[in-house]
C-alpha cells in the first residue's frame, strides 16, 4: 500500500495537517487559493484521500463501477443488461458512469475509483481515449479492471470483445456481393480498436474483390449531429457518390435514412444499408435495416462473471487475454440480398 | 442525528461489538446464520453502517445518485443527458442505479444511499411501487429526494413531471378524430402517476366524443414480451378488436408493428397508432411513428438544477410542488390525420 499521507502533504506545503483535510473536503474555512494548492499537489501525487476509509472498504463495497461512453445506445443498453444479471446473482451493486465519449471525463471517474468507492471495474473506453495509461494507477490499487468491446490491448486483463474484424469483412462483403460497387465506411474518427478492426475488415474485402480503397472511403462523422448531416449531404451529391454503407456506429445509421428521405435517394436500390446495430427497432424501419447485431448482452454478462471471478477468488490472477463472441449478420430490405455471379 | 450505533445492535444480539463489525462487512470469520440475523436486526432498527464516515462525507461526496428503472427506454437516456448536463457544469458526479423496475431493488439501493453514499437522489420509481414510505428514511437523514416523470404525491418534495393527463386526452383525440371507433389503451399494470393520468386522459376524450369506456379497452402487458405478444395477438384477432392504439410505453410500440406484421394487419388503413415515445427512429419506421414526444432532456436538467440548487443554498427547503413542462404530439404516418366532420 501507499505510504503517502495526509501529512506528506502537509509538509510539502507548509500547511497544517487540518488545513490540508479541510482543503480535500472542500470545507468553506479555506480559500480558494489553498484548495487549489493542495489539489494540485494531491492530483501530483497520485494522493487519494480517505485511505483508511479505503482499506476498510476494499472489496467489500460489493459494487461494481461500469464506464460506459453512453447510454443512447442500444449496444451498451444491453450490455448493462447483461451485467446486472451477473450481478445481482452475485449480490454485487452496479454502479453506471458515463464518459459521454470525454477522456478527462474518464480519467477523472477513474481516479474517483482510487480511493475505494468500487470493489473492481469494467470498462469500454470513449472515443477519445487514445492509450491505458490513465488506468494504470487503479491496477496498481489492485482494483480489477475488466475491458469489453472498446478495449486497449496494452493492459494485461480479460477484453470481452466481438469479431469485429470478421464481421465487418463479411458485412462489406454482402454489400458486394448484392451489387454495390462504391462501399463507403461510415464512423467516428478515434483510436479505438475495434474502430481500426472494422476498417481493416472492410478493407480485406474491397482488396479481395479488386475494388481500389482509397482514403476517402471513410466518412468520419463528430459528436455534432449538424456537421454530421451536411457532411453526409454532402457526399450522397458528390460525383462519387457511395452505392453502399457500411455503418459502424448505431446512432448514425438514423443519419443515412434522414439524408436519404431529404435527397430522394432509394434504399437499397440507389443505396444499399448494412449497420453495426442492436436496435429494437431495426426489423420496422422503412426498409428493415440489414445489422451486424453484437452479443451485447452475452458481452457484459460474460465480462461480469469474469469479474466477480476475480473479486471472489483468493490469489485469482486475471489472465490476459480475449473472449471473443461473434456478432451475427441479419439481413433485412436495407440490402438487395441477391448473390452477384 | 440518530443514536443507534453498533453497540445497540451487539447488547440487543448478546454478541460482541467486533462480531456485529465483521458480520455488518460480510467477513468470512462469521457464519451466515449470525450474518443474517445482525442484518435483519439492523434492518429492523433501521441502521446504517459507517454513520461516522457517513457525516464527515455529508454533502462532499459532490455526487448526485440517479435512481430510474431501465435505460433501455430513449426517455430515461435523453434524462440522464439532461441531469449529466447540469450536473458536469456544477461539479457533480452522477452515478446511475437501475431498479429493473422491481421494488426491492429500488427499496435496497434508497437504504445504501442512507450510509452517505450520495449527496442527494433523483428518483423515477419503478413501476412495482406503490407508496413512498421506503424514501421516508433517506429524507429523514436529510439526504434530499427530487422526483421526476414517475413520481408520488404524498412526498414533499419538487416533482418534475409532463402533463401525462393533457397529452393522453390530446392523443386520443387525435385518434378519435382520425376516425377510430374503437381506441384502446397499451400499457402496464401499475400503481404509477403516470399511468392512471394518462388513463384518465384517454377516458376523458372517449366521453367527450360518447364512446362507451370498458375496462377490456385498457390492454395490460408485463415485462415478459411472450406473454405481451400473445396478449396482443389475442386482441387483435379478437370480435372487438381495436382500430386505434395509445402506447403509453414507449417499448411497447414495437410490439404493435410487431403483430401488425405477422398479422398482416395495415396501419394505418386497419389500426391506427400513438405512443409516448423518444425513439430516434420514429420518422424512420413503416410507417413513421406519431408520437407524443416528452421533454426528457428538459424534465432530467430542471430536476438537476432543483436538486443542485437545494444541496449548495443554505437553510434551502425543498418547496413542494410539481413542476411540469409539457410534451408534444407529432403527427406522423401510423394515424391518417383528417379531421373528420
Amino acid at each position: 500500500m501507499d505510504k503517502l499521507t495526509i501529512k506528506t502533504l502537509a509538509k510539502e506545503l507548509q500547511l497544517s495537517v487540518s488545513t490540508i483535510s479541510k482543503a480535500l473536503r472542500d470545507s468553506h474555512e479555506i480559500s480558494a487559493a489553498t484548495k487549489r494548492k493542495v489539489l494540485a499537489l494531491a492530483e501530483q501525487l497520485n494522493y487519494s484521500p480517505n485511505p483508511y476509509a479505503s482499506s476498510l472498504r476494499k472489496r467489500k463495497s460489493k459494487t461494481i463501477g461500469v464506464v460506459i461512453p453512453e447510454v443512447v445506445n442500444s449496444f451498451f443498453s444491453q450490455a448493462i443488461n447483461g451485467i446486472e444479471s451477473v450481478a445481482k446473482e452475485k449480490g454485487y451493486h452496479v454502479l453506471i458512469y458515463l464518459t459521454h465519449e470525454n477522456l478527462d471525463n474518464e480519467k477523472a471517474i477513474l481516479k474517483d475509483f482510487e480511493s475505494g468507492r468500487v470493489d473492481g471495474v469494467l470498462l469500454s473506453a470513449s472515443r477519445e481515449t487514445i492509450n491505458s495509461t490513465h488506468i494504470s494507477g487503479l491496477i496498481k490499487k489492485d482494483v480489477p479492471v475488466i475491458f469489453f468491446d472498446r478495449v486497449f490491448d496494452d493492459v494485461e486483463t480479460v477484453k470481452v470483445i466481438t469479431n469485429d474484424f470478421e464481421s465487418a469483412y463479411t458485412a462489406t462483403k454482402h454489400l458486394i456481393t448484392s451489387g454495390c460497387k462504391n462501399p463507403h465506411f461510415l464512423s467516428i474518427i478515434s483510436n479505438l480498436n475495434i474502430i481500426s478492426n472494422r476498417i481493416d475488415g472492410y478493407k480485406k474485402a474491397l482488396q479481395e474483390h479488386h475494388i481500389k480503397f482509397s482514403n476517402s472511403n471513410i466518412i468520419n462523422c463528430t459528436t455534432n449531429w449538424e456537421h454530421n448531416y451536411k457532411l453526409l449531404l454532402k457526399k450522397m451529391q458528390s460525383s462519387k457518390k457511395p452505392d453502399g454503407i457500411l455503418c459502424s456506429i448505431e446512432n448514425l445509421s438514423v443519419l443515412i435514412y434522414q439524408v436519404c428521405e431529404d435527397l430522394n435517394i432509394k434504399i437499397p436500390d440507389d443505396l444499399q444499408i448494412v449497420s453495426f446495430s442492436n436496435l429494437d427497432t431495426a426489423s420496422f424501419l422503412n426498409p428493415p435495416l440489414t445489422t451486424v447485431t453484437q452479443p451485447a448482452y452475452e458481452i457484459g454478462s460474460v465480462a461480469a462473471a469474469t469479474l466477480v471471478k476475480a473479486l471472489e477468488k483468493k490469489n485469482f490472477i486475471i489472465p490476459n487475454e480475449n473472449i471473443v463472441i461473434p456478432s451475427v449478420l441479419i439481413k433485412r430490405k436495407s440490402t438487395k440480398n441477391k448473390i452477384l455471379s
